[in-house]
């Protein structure tokens, strides 16, 4: 297809929709029609799908196919967690080659030096209106007074939702403005819209309650959904989730040829510079598994913005072993709502056991597990010098 | 399936491989065969696609299927870019209700408004090794030495590739640490691996030319590859690319029910918001519609967390109209490489015109536009109070 | 004074001290005597103070005199705040030529506008040990204890003080670790000595009663004291105040030649620059004002660090006027403890009203007043051109 | 002094003045009257100082005497810098009791343990104009046109200053904005005001050259002058300076009762405590023993915004003893102008050998060993629980 056919489409040309029928076979081919039409695409394999279009109300508009996105099985990996326990295969949906196999080698070690333990330490999801006050003086006691209903306010968010709890409202003030950040528990969901709904609610609540009837906009910009931020990493969004293994001497160097003394003289340099340029994560390249997992399951994967942040830290134990732990602060993520149960994404759900009610900490903890498991793979791999080389071997480094 | 199940799979029992069909339907099968017996999940769909496996190497290991995700059409955008011109219809995988249909209205907006303007400004992808010295002296000595020795690093680098080329290398010293940071342009492909290997001879050939032999570690942690950091914020990770409008007051005013006067009066405090809490990006969601745009097409898609930064800069202009522009400094992307040949991620690509050689900064400036349409639409629906509705009406908001 | 001489002094000569009487006129000139014999450094005015040797213990140790450092005086400053409230005439320490000036012209602008309105709108000084525990999930358990003892902790922190009260207590896990942030309300003090000890005798007691006994250290380094952070910024150390004002659109044009639209034009270019390049502070120069200020008052001038960080928002108004305002979000200061009742100090503080007891709230106000005042000062001067000419014909801008 | 006194004085009653003999005694004396009748604060103190007046013509307006800060004298502080060479004692001007006595007690353990290493590694102080094209594309070309004229900008630049060398000129884009960050080399001095200026002509050259006369302002905010920044630590303000040491294993033992295994495992606390709250400094409090420092010598004391930020790297070697580097990237330093010639900070610095021309390296090597032994000291403090105790006998902890 050549530049000047985007070119020449007809300006305002919108893509066919059918009121009633949208969600069908034949819409998504029309739309198909109409995109190559206009564009000279062949869309041949985006319109091969096994998903009934039926299910996607709620997921997307405008449908005409699907990406069909390449899952590879890494496992077993041993979790010990507190609701993650067992051996795990986990689908990771990736193009990005020797992905799957470098998890796949860390989840080795893991499993080869006992498993990796997991814990969901805090868990918060939330949005976080502005209200606009005459001044600051005003704004501070506008947050008295927030202190003070906090139980109206509460009714009023909860009566929109039946799993979301509001936790405790944060509040930060600039000049007259006073952001309030609602903290909710939301089950087995994100949350990100049904606290959107409450706290919404609970908006409309506190400005007609409050005498001075306040002004406010839903969203200051601070929840901060979709973004990585500080406020993240300090108060948690979604799950504050940790894995942690001790990793022994022996088997590190026997599967990756390094020592965990080395290894602890590296972790010194790396934390220096992932402290020095301002990094989101002091680890290796969370982002990596977790993207893949995301996508296979079905998650909001634009909430590896915020997942992707990480802690890292480690001990050299006297014995030699390497105590190693990742915190992830800010994990998104739900098996329930959203994606979770489109057709392939829950059958990966149901791979892991974390599928439907009751699952999203299993869930969170399996994810953690994935990312620690694949922080030992690539730091061997740098340590060792392999890195290059494997990738050469196993990915698309052609030019 | 049940977590028993999980718990009581066998240790070691690895995922089946074959040395030489590994990337055929019939191994596929089998480990979906092997995952159902081991964890009751029925992967049905999962096995359900078109891609042709042998296209797999380089992209997957242990490939057992596919996460078929739904691809909404949005569009038109009208693009005035340098590289992207005309209209574009935008193939966007996501599972999120609302994210396409408001996507689409902001595509809307900013071609009535007359189209968006893009250009991709920098260019650099890099790998970052540490070299460790003796002491700071000597480490301050050695960057010198570098400088001096810039022609032979390139040439050894560049040796290792066809169309890499180092531009420059940054340096960063902590201590005894001499922190490179090496800086290439990576033609129409994202880089991360090209770069690595060229990298790797380049210290090879450092650590082999200089008087004192210093050790190296091919990562140091600042790349900071697969991690958003401010270093790229600052010195830009694969594209820098702005994306810019002047959305006029009444297009505005009609399609989303929002004065701009309003608008540039919330701006300074979602401003004053992101700037308090450290955020990536003070714009409201890039992260939305990149990512749904990178797993349409291909890309590597944990670089969302480099990618979705954003600076947002606005201006209320004289006649109104509002000025409005979103950088966003660390986009990596690619049309070359990686997933982006793959069946559907390649069809997708032609949808845009940007499958091939020569095709990066479009599809680069094409991102920029369906980031800054985005901005557009929920920036107006939480202004003009629809944005919880819209949700409750087309997204899986339903606890 | 060669450089030899520092080379040639013996090693171990320690600097003379008197278990008894050491604060007295003969040892600080003996120690000045000492110094001259080793480096050759005539310590004439060094040895020039009014102050009285015998109120220097719990300041400084070792003293030998004084460092003389001139104040100029701005004002005056009309503030109409919750606690300071008139004209302010206001003593500044400095040695850089044009800043007194420069205040100077923004305080008459304010004053002109009407006055300045501020308002301490939280108060938080604290402590944040760390407890180690065995793994996460003990630590995620220890938290909930804190939560349940908090009453108990309370009484134990409180009992080693008089006025120092513990408010909350802010939880932050890493890994196996349970960052606790003890967070207090101190009075006229500044408080990191109280909070120090009252923080100990706190974790001695958790220490004690908690089952498992865990080991701690009193500083995780996330207080974070005499640095300057994101927590600090988000979550308030010492105080946070605001300033704001209504510039009034005539009186800038008059005073310094700027329109406000031209004004509030710039800003949103200077926020951006701000934003892009993680800066502590996105007005001006908070420093200047405050650094002044503090070395008057015997504020711990260590303390700008944490206190010149600031956000800034404004707006501006359809009458063409200018809101403004300064929020410093961890401003530490006192007028009781520490270096407040030395002798000049003393006087600096009278010369605000703020010396003794309950003035501290007044002083945070004023100070921050003075900030707006440079802020509205330097802006108005890059803008309009004359920055660089006034340091020319008032600085010491002689290379 | 009541509070009505400030409340009651006369609006607009501005401070005397005399345009010709306002650097006098009598002024000085005048001003103090005028304080004294409007606030009733006795001036006695202040009044009392040997510098002269007629020093102070660029170094302070409206001089009404001085703030005496007492001065403790540490050391001796053994250095092996390629400038500082030698054993140095050390002026703190400092109200904070312990502040001498700790970085003392760091001194002489760095000293006993062979002394301290030191090196400047990078010098830039610059300046940041930001251009304002039409649009994102206008602004990339205006930078290569930057580029491309560099020489041309230069030689405009530096037809201002003798001493200050513009080195490059780094570019930063968002939107239709092109930052410009000038670096310079600046001698003895700090330079703030002579970059200043030199840049305003480079800015006028390149308004007056350039094909399309861009609009500019002196200052976009990214400089970031008096503000901590990350593009401070990674670019380096002023200078970027090292000092390392070997501390021995049996040194920390005796005099502080700490284990060099005990403190390498704290450090891993301490730097995921540092990394996870944003801070600027992963140390304990270079701040205080810099603040001091440039409160004693001259220094522009606001720039320890700036200052105080570090990173700390270290390392457990072999035979348990323990290497400890403190790297400061941004210090602002000067023995040359500003406030270094005046009476007792001219004292000061000869003190340390470092007044006049040549010496300004020398003294920033002695500031970051400062920096080094108040590390040690703290730190040893926190990990031997002496922490509270010794601030409570020696320290202000009186409430």
């Amino acid at each position: 297809m050549a530049d000047g056919v985007a070119g020449t489409a007809v300006r305002g040309d919108r893509v066919p929709r059918d009121r009633e029928k949208d969600y069908t076979h034949d819409m998504a081919r029309a739309r198909r029609d109409f995109a190559r039409e206009r564009t000279g695409a062949d869309l041949e394999h985006v319109g091969h799908y096994s998903l009934d279009p039926g299910t996607l109300p709620g997921n997307v508009e405008n449908f005409l196919g699907v990406a069909q996105v390449p899952i590879g099985l890494a496992g077993p990996l041993r979790i010990r967690g507190e609701h993650a326990r067992g051996e795990f295969y986990v689908p990771l949906a990736t193009t990005e080659g020797t992905l799957v196999a470098s998890y796949n080698r860390g989840m080795r070690l893991l499993s080869e030096s006992g498993g990796v333990r997991t814990a969901v330490v805090e868990e918060h999801m939330q949005r976080a209106p502005v209200f606009i006050l005459d001044d600051a003086l005003a704004a501070r006691e506008f947050g008295r007074w927030v202190d003070e209903h906090c139980d109206e306010i509460r009714a009023a968010a909860e009566s929109t939702t039946r799993t979301g709890r509001l936790t405790y409202i944060g509040q930060y003030q600039i000049g007259p403005l006073r952001f309030l950040r609602l903290n909710y528990t939301t089950g087995d969901a994100a949350g990100q819209n049904l606290t959107g709904k409450a706290t919404l609610a609970a908006c409309l609540w506190i400005k007609d309650n409050h005498p001075s009837h306040p002004e406010f906009m839903l969203s200051g910009n601070i929840d901060t959904d979709k973004k990585h931020s500080r406020i993240n990493m300090l108060l948690t969004r979604g799950r504050r989730v940790v894995a942690e293994a001790v990793v022994k001497r022996d088997a590190l160097r026997e599967l990756m040829g390094v020592d965990t003394r080395e290894l602890f003289r590296a972790r010194q340099i790396q934390a220096a510079g992932s402290f020095l340029v301002g990094s989101a994560n002091n680890g290796a390249h969370a982002a990596n598994g977790l993207t893949a997992l995301f996508i296979a399951t079905g998650q909001d994967v634009a909430n590896i913005s915020e997942s992707h942040a990480g802690v890292s830290y480690t001990q050299l134990l006297d014995n030699g072993d390497y105590y190693w732990s990742m915190t992830l602060p800010a994990l998104v993520v739900a098996t329930y709502g959203g994606g979770t149960g489109l057709a392939t994404q829950r059958e990966s759900l149901e791979l892991l056991g974390c599928y439907g009610s009751g699952k999203v900490n299993k869930f969170a903890e399996i994810c953690a597990a994935v990312v620690l498991a694949g922080e030992t793979s690539l730091t061997g791999a740098v340590l060792h010098g392999d890195w290059v080389t494997s990738h050469d071997a196993l990915g698309r480094n052609r030019p």
